[in-house]
């Protein structure tokens, strides 16, 4: 096998969240259990946008972004200058740490693209890099097709209280063994766990004392429930140009159809990612830029009534989860649950393929996020609250017909 | 130096087109030979969409995308399957061989996106790659990212009547020397050269012949004026399984700012497209996706008028031009324009600078497209008629001025 093949065979897509459909696994009906138990088809594998809407306003700015012209259409790669400066000034604000809207920032088509963009400005191939497990799945995808070499930091999610469960010990192993970077998502995806005060200045402290380059991702840092407090690690003793925060609209403020994501802090980091966009996607789309201008900037109390709306779900599948006896963390932040399945007659992957087929739920399996968690599922919640108890509900029923 | 910084430093993007304003060139006014020479400003490093607007319909088809929601939001990571479809047909129609909207298309964050995706599909590290000279730049900063060598094919675009120039003998040594895959753009970027059929063929039966991979991008394929005549690589004698197509409604259907592309061809390299998209992207913007369904499928009449425009301001300027005794190809299509300068007393960068500076012209350098094309610059013309041509007289006057 040559080596962009086996680079390739080892990017798999057919479990990752949003690809169901082309999944081409064979026929589990075979293995069905009893009757199928239909109800409201919900798919977790990502956020109900007809549940919780764009931002108001969003569209509006589209449009003023199209009445722009050509101005919108072609920005800088980094992005449009004035909504640099709008969100700049935002978003060191909500960090607690200044953003350089000239050279500390850029606008990319997705978080998803700020990610990949800032993972592959600072790994080469054979790069050590220290990953979390478990973690947003595609951290671990993009240091493999970046040729790197992942040293993996486990999360102890379950038993921990108050914080995360970070090991700063296994960090510094990774480091000894010759990590420059570490990338984590916090809050956590998959578990909504969120990082605490003393997990992060761990964190900076240690990556400060080796010099290393930390990639945080703070997807979900403004949907924080009421028992959280958030640390921001860019806002900590750190070195800013070793520190490269990653936020975007997609998710809490439903605009992941406009494309939109951010990178800021480490002017050199965000120099070389522009550089790389050139080559990437150029830009992320001229128009949607616009609807950052809605981005911390919702009307009054907009905000806290999706939070309070999210609170409220996650308590009700919770209860449900807990008295299925489910082990599964209560999440701090963020739309996500990853409760543990019990010991199942089928594998993990068929028992996915049968919530579809037979109980019309689409989860996603835990081996996208760890190679540990492959007994869990996770649920993206941010549904309408009835259908997802109900399919909650249906889970729990499958996950009992399924036990050994 | 560490071999990302190397990679960095090679990948630079001052003065690629739309970057200007980020230029930090030091002050070229000691360089400055008579007075300003003011006018209309014109920025020819891209197409201007207020001159040409968008495609009629495409706002309104983007609004439909939003009342969607969720479905139009979330699509596959290749596209939305029904949007597939319709740009399938539409395509195998254009270029005259079959598109499955299975397996052989993808939608991708602009033209850029799709040649980012195609090419690190098929190139690894130490990887030869021919690249036509001059052709656009990113085909060379993408082979370089990657970590692939490049093995150049002169185009011989000034002297070849009714043909591009292509030396089909220096692209079969490119392939004796180990390249396995062919980069180059029909209609030529920066050139406006468009390949002959018996180029095409000859290009097919070579490629067959070593079983080498061509990328072939057709972006500008529509825009072909009253003496050109075009030929699709894929709907020759080749093996589907190698060619990749990438087009895009970026240029001359003005619609850049909503990030679209599609390549389309090769099952294979389209799966690998998608894996990787997966984790650069994730996706074309889910609500922009839906403006494709104006592509090829314009009002009447749209795009006979679109043309007949270009061609003339192509006239307009190749007379100006050619009047002052620049050496310049006849562009078969597209919007650009590649004059050789003559001798000058400062540097061509210098010389592009002076004129932003002192003419009020962005034009961008040759350099970026080849080695051998420092003396060139290049000039989208898809511009206000008017302005352009007293922006060419305007460059004309100031090459009079620099000329040693």
């Amino acid at each position: 096998m040559t080596s962009i093949e086996s680079k390739f065979k080892a990017l798999g897509t057919d479990n990752a969240p949003g690809q169901e459909v082309r999944s081409t696994a064979g026929d589990v009906s075979r293995l069905m259990v009893g009757e199928p138990i239909h109800g409201t088809f919900v798919d977790f594998s990502h956020g109900d946008v007809d549940a919780f809407v764009p931002t108001p306003g969003a569209f509006e700015r589209f449009q003023d972004g199209v009445e722009a012209g050509g101005r919108q259409a072609y920005t800088e790669y980094r992005g449009s200058a004035t909504i640099r400066d709008e969100v700049a000034a935002r978003l060191a604000t909500f960090t607690g740490a200044s953003v350089s809207s000239e050279d500390g920032l850029i606008i990319t088509p997705g978080t998803q693209g700020a990610l990949f963009l800032a993972m592959a400005s600072v790994i080469a191939a054979d790069d050590k890099v220290a990953i979390v497990q478990p973690d947003y799945f595609a951290n671990r995808k993009i240091v493999e097709f970046l040729g790197g070499r992942i040293l993996p930091v486990q999360l102890d999610y379950f038993t921990s209280e108050g914080r995360a469960g970070f090991d700063v010990e296994q960090l510094r192993e990774a480091f000894d063994a010759g990590a420059k970077v570490l990338v984590f998502s916090n809050p956590n995806n998959p578990t909504g766990a969120v990082y605490s005060s003393k997990e992060i200045h761990e964190i900076a402290q240690v990556a400060g004392e080796y010099g290393a380059t930390v990639v945080v991702d703070q997807l979900y840092s403004r949907l924080l429930y009421s028992d959280a407090e958030y640390t921001h690690l860019r806002a900590q003793d750190v070195d800013g140009e070793h520190v490269v925060t990653i936020m975007g609209p997609s998710k809490t403020e439903s605009l992941s159809g406009y494309r939109l994501g951010v990178a800021f802090g480490s002017k050199h980091i965000i120099s070389r990612m522009e550089k790389l966009q050139a080559i990437v996607s150029l830009r992320a789309p001229g128009y949607s830029q616009a609807v950052l201008r809605t981005w911390f900037n919702e009307p009054m109390g907009w905000m806290a009534e999706r939070i309070r709306l999210h609170e409220s779900i996650r308590d009700d599948l919770l209860r449900i989860f807990r008295e299925a006896r489910l082990n599964v963390r209560k999440p701090q932040a963020g739309s996500y649950l990853f409760p543990q399945l019990p010991a199942l007659r089928v594998r993990t992957l068929d028992f996915v393929r049968l919530l579809r087929l037979q109980a019309d739920v689409t989860v996603t399996p835990g081996s996208e996020f760890s190679p540990h968690t492959a007994g869990s599922i996770r649920l993206n919640f941010s549904q309408d609250p009835v259908a997802a108890a109900a399919a909650a509900r249906r889970i729990v029923e499958m996950t009992s017909r399924y036990q050994t």
